[in-house]
């Protein structure tokens, strides 16, 4: 398929809207097709992001931070959706362990997704309303083709690293898999080359929730002029759970009853643990589209990399010449450490550098995002290492 | 409070009524009212049960099985409702582990449940409408006082053993704590003194999907005709996830596709697990009362035995002469061997007699209700011993 020339990031800079979210687009257009797993074509289509940082002369410092299912591409500045800071500010920015000095930082949102990414909320420009169900179902493989063109399109050959937690470790692995020259060196962090049974079950109760909400109207929602804010809801106090561990439940609320001290004999949320529930669900659906909700759930249901390569994870990987850095933590039982294994076994069979960390934690799976001072200095180190692989300039100053 | 003159089980059967599900009930009206935990009196309420075996003449070899939440009486034959054999007929009946030639099996539904026994479904007297949200809340401290009532109603002074897992083994913990004169032994299996915050956020998930259905219409639904079955159903897959391991999931259906090989690319139910899942909600409705779900799951999340007991779980036992088995498997996350081993300390510091097994199954929760063939020999086992200690007669024959 043809591909236009590579154009510098200030080309999409000057396209900012003010009817959209504050940020970066890049636009593709009918000369620039994605053509998806699915097996159509998506033309045209956006991708929203944000870039943090200077890329180098030799454009060499560029870092990809992928994100997971909810997330978006505001992960080291305030998120002009929700006024909150960035998901990930306490990973990235000046001095931090992904140093916005030395590297060059962009993170877009992903295909599918609800924040100025083309996604089920995009209005089809045959029609001009919401795709809704009409868009093609999106993988992550169709996620990452979308970066990589992005990356392109910013005129970078090779990503110094690609990392992200969770979906974004999918995103990782993929692009390890795929992009084998475009990726110097990759963190992965608590994730998994394929998704588990169970984590699929739990991403088809939240998809059940939404469906049964009448409001949903079969995904006509923004065409109707309704939205299923309680089916959401539900969907995402249901995940909630599973990013946390059981025990970071129990030290966060343990059985403690919220405004009193004894039951109020009601289906009020009576405990503290109900109330945070609600909270999140309440939360979630002032910030995502369920519709959205929906599309990224299925790519992570659908994401095998080894079903991709004949069955063999190794297989996958084979000739890389990547750098890579797996990390998993103790208490994750959405993605076990297990998972991490089997990705570093796969690679160790390829032949990869590889290094592997199992942090201690007891928060769960979203200690991904949380003050956690080893995954910190891992990431750090493995990136410093890195640097200095690539003969990149040391910390600025 | 005034209590009738035990009657024979007979009486109860004469009353059998062809409008309800085949079975026992036990009426006990104005002169017997039930103080609920939630400070009210109800009156007039009933309890249907079933029966297996012969009570023996000294009515020393009866056992009370209690069940879980979504459990019923018809522990030992077959279901009138679904048609389906007895929930645990792998355990009771002649010559298996609770052997109906040797013990008097009784097992009643829960207070606040929906096969015959009192709940938010029944019609209350003063208003000959369905209860509703206008039940008082259960508990299972009520529950328990129920099921007294009607041992006592059976004559029976004291129970042989009261048995039973998941919520089942709730009220056998609080049978033994509060009943300590009326049991002789005593099996809890895969249960807990109290609920964890990730079981009550679990619990939550369910009831708010039921009360986000718009046909649930505020617990008014069986009196304005309609019926919150997609919220039920919903609240149902998000449950039965955790009754199940991961490693028995992937067993189970792994990644495995439904009826092809390939992803459809849509949502429908392409993996097994989501086949299955919908299967289990849409099975769920048709034999279950969404309020009921609603009542029985907030009993569980308010149990907490120490908390009545001055925060001590030792105390709560202190005196017991109950002999106590305690089973938990080792791939239950709902409800870890943990919690089985905060019983058992506590009933070691009681000064009780108590053993312990952990059986290692990597089938979840639901192990206890499938076959375990060390679940059967330390049932068998752990009966055959208390019935030399209590000189019950060996096995018929």
């Amino acid at each position: 398929m043809a591909r236009a020339a590579p154009r510098p990031p200030e080309d999409d800079m000057a396209r900012r809207q003010a009817d959209e979210p504050a940020g970066l687009r890049a636009r593709f257009g009918p000369d620039e097709p994605l053509v998806l797993d699915a097996g159509v074509a998506l033309s045209p289509f956006q991708i929203a992001y944000q870039t943090y940082g200077r890329l180098n002369a030799e454009k060499s410092n560029a870092v990809l931070v992928c994100h997971a299912l909810t997330g978006d591409q505001h992960v080291a500045s305030d998120n002009p959706v929700t006024g909150k800071p960035g998901w990930w500010e306490i990973m990235i920015g000046p001095g931090k362990p992904i140093d916005t000095d030395r590297y060059f930082v962009i993170c877009s949102n992903v295909l599918g997704g609800c924040m100025g990414t083309t996604g089920p909320a995009s209005a089809d420009p045959a029609t001009g309303e919401a795709y809704g169900l009409t868009l093609p179902l999106i993988t992550i493989p169709d996620m990452v083709r979308a970066q990589a063109m992005l990356v392109k399109r910013l005129g970078i050959d090779t990503l110094f690293c690609v990392l992200g937690g969770s979906m974004g470790g999918m995103q990782v692995l993929q692009w390890a898999a795929e992009y084998k020259d475009m990726v110097f060196s990759a963190l992965p962090i608590a994730t998994s080359a394929k998704h588990s049974a169970q984590n699929i079950a739990f991403h088809e109760v939240g998809r059940q929730a939404i469906m049964a909400d009448p409001q949903w109207r079969g995904g006509r929602y923004l065409v109707e002029g309704a939205r299923p804010s309680a089916g959401l809801a539900v969907a995402r106090m249901a995940a909630h759970i599973t990013y946390l561990s059981d025990m970071a439940l129990h030290r966060k609320f343990g059985r403690r009853f919220q405004d009193r001290d004894a039951p109020t004999f009601s289906f009020d949320a009576d405990f503290q643990v109900e109330s945070y529930l609600r909270y999140q669900g309440e939360a979630f659906v002032e910030r995502f589209d369920a519709n959205s909700y929906l599309y990224v759930t299925r790519a992570m249901d659908y994401f095998d990399i080894a079903a991709d390569h004949g069955g063999s994870l190794a297989k996958a990987f084979a000739g890389t010449k990547t750098r890579f850095c797996i990390v998993s933590f103790t208490s994750d039982w959405l993605f076990p450490t297990a998972d991490s294994r089997q990705v570093v076994h796969a690679l160790n069979a390829a032949g990869a550098s590889v290094s592997f960390a199992e942090i201690a934690s007891d928060k769960g799976h979203d200690a991904f995002l949380l003050d956690e001072p080893e995954l910190f200095a891992i990431t750090r180190g493995f990136l410093d290492a890195a640097a200095r692989a690539r003969g990149l300039a040391g910390p600025a100053g």
